[in-house]
């Protein structure tokens, strides 16, 4: 009786026991998998070396459509298929050249430098000018036309190292590279080079997309290392008549047509409810993406696999989802998401990995009060493995245009200190992943994905 | 008046809110010093660069004690000063062979192998024999002599990967290094080799201390590779005739001077209260000692040269500690603790760093109840620092000395997903170290000893 008792009590309180043990048990299968047998690193290898870079209208972002669709199907999930959109289609074309032409104390001197994505090229006559240096845009303007008229503008203000989170460092720096070149634009400037986002002092330049506005002159934008950034900065100091010469070959194309790729496992109880995990495919061009993204979409595909592997049934259809082109348009997200409308089809949560194959931290949210203290009630199920921040704001960026539809939109929060060494860089390689950090992100994201699963936003 | 009974509150509350808001400042000049002009990562390559490895006994021991007193002098500490102490003496000599004979698959092969620290050597005429695989000493002892007897014994039992703490994965296989010599040669057996304590599949050798036992015959003991622990293994399961060749040369010397290296800024209040911050100096030969324990030492350092450069005055005596011959020996530990009570030293506190120079989680303790719930009652000055982890016991172990005097041990807890893939090995190098994660284990230190100081366990 009083057995009878505790067990109503215990329902009553939501969770109960029973339960509960079979949670911990289920996330422990979850991460025993991933630890002991855990396909991620293999499937990020294969998709570094055998596919490499893979920008969004590139033969590499079609091979890694193929691929992603063939290890889907490979892996025997309910269905595998693509969604069709069109996507900016910009090539960087021949070797850049960024070059100080005329410093009395170091003479010519080629500097690390690379195009920003969507950027248009010099073509080969190049272009030779004087630069003044800038830290912010307000800076910019109060210099005025007379100051910026047929100079390069260099953007030089470098994200906040005291900043913990590296992502704040990066979204305090990002609007010079994003907005430059139409600032600089309006005041006559001919070109722009934005120090790199990049969290320390490296040798390789950091790309990354950039926008032009209606009206605004069109001028080319190149990135430059930061540590010549500091260089080029100090030798202004001295001879504010320093001459660089630019010379890029980028061009802008035709839309060309691409795909998301879509691999689900169907649920039991409530088919028709649909948990989205995702990634994107898509990857800049001067390395193999394995952080950015490659990490996010072979995690995703890891979730569905670590169900299946431990024999999980899930009760909701999952969802995993290779977007196309976050990099330089969102288009693949925009499309997952107009489909999901004009389908009819209900999303209860979409979570992005879109921050790098590092150790779990937590997840960060961009849903109701009541969906938050939902997931956040589940901490103590988590934080076993190292995932305790349920306190930050934000999704992802592919899986943000969903937020209309009222989605609980979710993103997996990795260790932020080294994702700005790498990021949108040469060294974006297979080899700055760790295996075991790799697997714990997929065991985190499949974690939570079993949880909301169970349990639902009820 | 309001105001006034409103302090008496607050200072009756026993943190007033201005020494609150004053230590949320003094924390976050703490970390923006760091990591803005954190000295770390420069301390630590030169280090690595310039002196190298420095296992007790080894010039490079006696050169990293002079590199670390002419750093902390150079820094302006108070005091810098010297603790003799001998240690052991063991060199690995000429080249390590591990070979395969007569496999019927692969022939002759060498095998990646190091030998294990403290071992005796084969000597130039080797050893052949051949190979009896267990994963433990309980099924050690169940095969007994005869089958043991003049064999050699392969230790497989690898670290458990399931495990999230790496540490708890490496301290359920490490007694098989540690004292596999003593249990096979206890049956008879010529020779031990090891499975690497790695924590995943690596291509090569993780090398570490190995004991002997008085009475017990001496055999000598390597590691093997992971790659190649599976590798024998699944020879051994086909091929049970398997024979092995063994060359190694490394020898016992006579125990050798060496040194402990302490620098202090002297406490304005109570100068005789002591806190002290250290790591190692000696690492294993194979590498630089990067992130074991160069980082540890480092830390050390800059926790003292990070107060004088934001101009805090601690009011106790803060004392960093470079101890000799953590790995193979834990003489210079010991020294300390022996010479803290012959000079009737009271220290406060004693936190060491040794886990590698891996970004924040926490702290361990290994304290009385009072004191962990003081540290635990800082926990919201120091999670935005990542610093989140207070519930695990442990110290470290060249503090551990000083358990018997009652000091309060503190160990630094990083990310502990990478540490197992280079300690103890040749990859244990500078480039393996992310200049933002060491730089924040310094000042989370620095926070925590800043707390210390200033409010003491009373």
């Amino acid at each position: 009786m009083r057995k009878k008792l505790l067990s109503v009590v215990l329902l009553l309180s939501g969770v109960n026991t029973y339960a509960q043990q079979t949670d911990e048990g289920t996330i422990k299968s979850i991460f025993d998998q991933a630890l002991s047998k855990g396909k991620s690193y293999e499937m990020l290898h294969d998709l570094c070396v055998n596919i490499g870079p893979r920008l969004s209208g590139s033969p590499g972002a079609a091979a890694a459509v193929e691929w992603s669709r063939h290890k889907m199907e490979d892996l025997g999930f309910d269905s595998v298929w693509l969604q069709p959109v069109m996507v900016p289609h910009w090539v960087r074309g021949e070797q850049e050249i960024g070059r100080i032409l005329n410093s009395k104390k170091i003479g010519t001197k080629d500097m690390a430098i690379t195009s920003l994505g969507g950027s248009i090229g010099t073509g080969a006559e190049g272009i030779a000018a004087g630069i003044v240096e800038v830290k912010s845009f307000d800076e910019l303007k109060a210099l005025g036309t007379k100051a910026i008229q047929g100079k390069i503008v260099f953007f030089n203000r470098p994200m906040d190292p005291a900043k913990i989170n590296t992502f704040a460092a990066y979204s305090g720096a990002v609007e010079q590279r994003g907005n430059g070149a139409i600032e600089a634009a309006k005041l006559g400037a001919v070109a722009v080079i934005v120090r790199s986002m990049g969290s320390g002092l490296e040798e390789y330049p950091h790309t990354g997309g950039m926008r032009y506005a209606t009206n605004i002159k069109l001028i080319p934008g190149v990135a430059i290392s930061t540590q010549h950034a500091e260089l080029l900065s100090k030798l202004l100091k001295e001879e504010k008549e320093l001459q660089f010469y630019l010379e890029t070959h980028c061009q802008i194309l035709e839309d060309a047509p691409s795909f998301n790729v879509v691999g689900e496992i169907r649920g039991g109880e409530y088919k028709d409810e649909i948990i989205v995990v995702g990634g994107h495919l898509d990857s800049w061009d001067l390395a193999q993406g394995a952080h950015d993204d490659g990490a996010g979409c072979i995690q995703s595909i890891e979730v569905l696999r670590l169900f299946k592997s431990i024999g999980y049934k899930p009760k909701r259809t999952i969802r995993a989802v290779m977007f196309m082109n976050e990099e330089n348009g969102l288009r693949g997200g925009t499309k997952y998401a107009e489909l999901a409308k004009q389908n009819k089809e209900k999303h209860l949560a979409a979570i992005e990995s879109d921050r790098g194959g590092f150790a779990p931290r937590g997840f960060t949210m961009s849903a109701s009060d009541k969906i938050k203290s939902i997931i956040r009630s589940w901490k103590p199920l988590l934080e076993p493995y190292d995932l305790w921040d349920f306190n930050q704001e934000g999704g992802g960026a592919d899986i943000g245009p969903l937020t209309t539809q009222g989605v609980a939109l979710i993103g997996y929060l990795p260790d932020s200190q080294r994702y700005f060494s790498v990021h949108h860089t040469s060294e974006d390689t297979i080899d700055k992943v760790d295996k075991r950090e790799l697997e714990l992100g997929s065991a985190s994201m499949a974690a939570l994905v079993y949880l909301i699963d169970k349990y639902g936003f009820k």
